[in-house]
């Protein structure tokens, strides 16, 4: 899973109107890229099958080519991958998160200490 | 409502576990100064009044003083208000987003360039 430490920020990119580019879509591409299976890159992240495969697809028509490939059938019941531009789409995206999260990380904190002292165990 | 011009990004911040303030907490509290209601500032961004309510007491319980205040009955049925705190983070989250939005615009841009030619009308 990812690094829960926080305060940390996340990004949402709305890229065009009605496409946005976000933190549940680059975890999937990341999960695909990193388990080969799509259905395994939604369970790492609790997305259901379905919704996972939908994702998929609007990534692979919303850009200028499909971000993941698929193969179906054979022993493993197929596999996916991501293609060249779904692995630069991804790390495009965690540059621009890192480079968010350096340049905000005081302002971040200063907005934490904001927040109700933590009683919880 | 919000400037729909895209590409633009919007910003999630985990504060602490399972405490996150992004774009739909900013628009309710920006709704909340706005309209003085807090059913008001739920129906401008399509949120139930269910849903409105439980983010406000949310927020009002994970900072270190409410952020939003309420006054019931009355003529009008009530109002709401930002507390001062309210208005200091809502304002600290929207100098967030603009420090972000300057910093990572290129980035933006050349990741929207990656879209498909847009062909709908």
């Amino acid at each position: 899973m990812a690094d829960a430490g926080v305060p940390r920020l996340r990004l949402r990119l709305d890229l065009a109107a009605g496409i946005s580019f976000g933190p549940g879509k680059a975890a999937l591409l990341q999960g695909i890229a990193e388990t080969g299976s799509i259905a395994a890159a939604g369970r790492r992240i609790g997305m259901s099958y379905k919704r996972a495969w939908q994702l998929v697809d609007g990534l692979n028509r919303d850009f200028a080519a499909a971000l993941v490939s698929t193969s179906r059938g054979g022993a493993h019941g197929g596999g996916a991958a991501l293609t060249p531009l779904g692995a630069e789409v991804l790390a495009a995206y965690r540059a621009l998160e890192a480079q968010a999260s350096a340049g905000l990380h005081d302002g971040l904190v200063r907005l934490a200490d904001r927040l109700a002292p933590c009683d919880s165990g």
